[in-house]
């Protein structure tokens, strides 16, 4: 691309450029669009293709799980055996170490780090006991995690994101030298909102963490384990319970996945996989809070999918609706923004988001001027605790819900905020 | 009936009856009976009334709320509209006062309980910084109501129960001078284990109350609002929340109700009504423990049910599984130990349990005596805080899940065993 940078053009330049574009923008202003790239929501033709889901259970079912329970009744706290068996495959862990639970990951993490502070690790003092707890969030990140830990007064300390993972010679030394430190959120595929996959090495690096914390824990959101958009790369993601195993901290980690972005948002199964201590420890809490999950909606999951094989399969269906939407905006990206010095992005393989960055000072502005003509984005700082972008740069894009061509026009009104604000900023210097 | 009572038996009477009885009871543990009345199970019968229900959705169902939402998507954290509607129906509150939310009204008693200990109610001081916090529990209740207070270190302390409900002068007194005690259990209507409806008066003296602490909460857990045997009698409860509402106190009472013993235990919907403040202040921490519950689960009642005629229409088919049973039970109590003397028993007309008092210090004999010979009761104590049946005199009955053959067999072993254990106790003083 030969596109001149912003920063090498003349003043002059920019106010004629700035002229033009802003033309554009009030053209693409009176087309009175309403797109919304905010949130990671599947479409409305991706919910279509599990439809047939619903008729897996009819009143003629055999409602017995494989180890001869009624799923109509009570029991099985730990969810049925199929079911176990089913989301330890997605998640790449022994069946053994899963707890499958209601319809919300989310629901399990917030409970995980609920009871730790009511009730602290396998024996260790409440967190809401002492007087400061930190957690480590690899920034950008996902606003309902952060949401989570400042919700219980959680002091949140940003680690920079690279592509292959948080920055580790930080975390191991902040988590090393402070006791106070007790978690650390990690969404190690296809990271939200970056889209990068987490290295062997990095993976390697957390299970032999030297935490001087004894109760401390890594949160291992493992949100999008088979959300792949292309079958040719390889993004396969080491075994974070083994290698901590290995490493002689099998405590150490607790890994959640759901079924939310497989079959219904809000309609899927949501599984905790962990250490046979921290299980046991999980269950003597969780035999408080129900005497079971919904085990109907667990058995109509394992006769659906069957087995990896089965999730893969339906996770390809998926890929081919969604694999158009990423191509769709990176190549208005790429088109218009290529070598323009005002912004970069990802290039995700798999998951929901593509994570852009504009110039410093920028991401607050291109998210008001584009909402202003009627596309919506995740609000700019919404990837980093208590909403606090400091260099107020990071912008996540959403391209799952709305259709390719809205997703063109809806990035063709991005680049050009991009644009605009750039050339502002770059005036006002 | 013009029997003896056991008290006033000669010494050589006892003996008698004891050697007679001994050689039934060595009778009927030769028969190698495996029975459980332990747990309000609904039996397999009951369940198959459901069946149609899994096939309320297809794959041709139009997966839209009535307001116009994909319950297959992300959203409506507080419920469905129609789904609200029909759990306000079924616990006889506005709808508006209602959110719907997983499978299991337990997890929202448990969540309520965690939330005030983390965060207060409504501004209030998180429970788990005071020295000191207690909860009123009417005994005998529900174990699973002291297994969350006893789990967070809640001090218990018990009140009578009466037919009409807990004893209110005791209530009424304890719940104005001592600011510590924040909450008390109760299940309102067809109590468990003694199935009495509270009386109109108890709401009113409920909505009345004048707690010392300003977060106290009434914990009213309506868990069979429309579980009732018999369509002749009138059992309706007074609504709560609006006798507090007209009280002044409308922030003071939670109330919980749940679907798993309508359609499917398990796979049910929950739901929790309150104040439009306490509906606030769970809301926001709700919207960080989840996206939003299973919708479709809700979709599927909603359009299942329909409204409050639906439900009852239903339930009249599982009185009429369930009345036999109840009634079987009673008819053995009845026939074998009226006037005897060594034990008294509530005549429920809705609900899921009996609740059974043996002489004192007889109960876990009893039980253990049962067990020797194959019938499982829930555990003697069991029904009080810290399992502490001072008097071990309470047993709870649970007539849902046997046949009603099964349970004039499993009866007929109880009352061999309240009346030896009996004997042995008179003997013994």
């Amino acid at each position: 691309m030969n596109r001149k940078a912003y920063q090498d053009l003349s003043r002059e330049e920019l106010l004629e450029l700035q002229s033009r574009l802003s033309e554009e923008y009030e053209e693409a202003k009176a087309k009175g669009l309403s797109l919304n790239m905010s949130r990671g929501k599947p479409a409305a033709d991706q919910l279509d293709m599990g439809m047939d889901f619903l008729e897996v259970l009819n009143r003629d079912s055999d409602m017995m799980t494989e180890s001869g329970v009624d799923t109509r009744n009570y029991g099985e706290l730990t969810g049925i055996p199929e079911a176990r068996r089913l989301m330890a495959e997605m998640m790449g862990v022994p069946a053994g170490q899963v707890i499958v639970c209601g319809n919300a990951s989310l629901s399990i993490m917030y409970d995980t780090v609920s009871r730790a502070m009511t009730h602290g690790l396998l024996g260790s003092t409440p967190w809401c006991k002492l007087d400061k707890v930190k957690f480590l969030c690899p920034v950008p990140g996902y606003d309902r995690h952060f949401a989570i830990t400042e919700h219980f007064g959680i002091e949140m300390i940003n680690v920079p994101m690279t592509p292959d993972g948080p920055d580790m010679d930080l975390v191991e030394e902040l988590v090393s030298k402070d006791p106070a430190i007790k978690g650390i959120w990690c969404v190690p595929k296809y990271s939200n909102p970056q889209g990068y996959v987490y290295s062997d090495e990095t993976v390697r690096r957390f299970a032999n963490l030297k935490p001087a914390a004894g109760d401390f824990r890594i949160f291992w959101d493992n949100a999008y384990a088979i959300h792949d958009l292309y079958e040719d790369r390889d993004n396969t993601l080491a075994d974070i319970l083994s290698a901590c195993e290995k490493a002689g901290n099998p405590d150490m980690v607790f890994e959640f996945g759901s079924t939310s972005k497989v079959i219904f948002a809000g309609g899927g199964i949501a599984a905790v996989a962990a250490s046979a201590a921290n299980l046991r420890d999980i269950q003597e809490t969780m035999t408080l809070q129900t005497i079971g999950y919904d085990k109907i909606n667990q058995l109509r999951h394992a006769r659906y999918f069957k087995n990896l094989n089965g999730l893969k399969a339906h996770m390809k269906k998926h890929a081919d609706l969604m694999r158009p939407k990423f191509e769709a905006v990176l190549e208005v990206l790429d088109r218009e923004l290529d070598g323009a010095g005002i912004g970069t992005w990802t290039r995700p393989e798999g998951g929901y988001f593509i994570s852009f960055d504009a110039m410093e000072g920028c991401a607050k502005r291109i998210v008001a001027k584009c909402k202003e003509a009627g596309v919506v984005l995740t609000g700019a700082g919404a990837t980093f605790p208590y909403g606090m972008d400091l260099a107020d740069s990071n912008i996540r894009i959403a391209p799952s819900f709305p259709t390719s061509k809205e997703l063109a026009m809806a990035t063709d009104l991005f680049v050009l905020c991009v644009k605009l604000v750039s050339i502002e900023k770059l005036l006002e210097a």
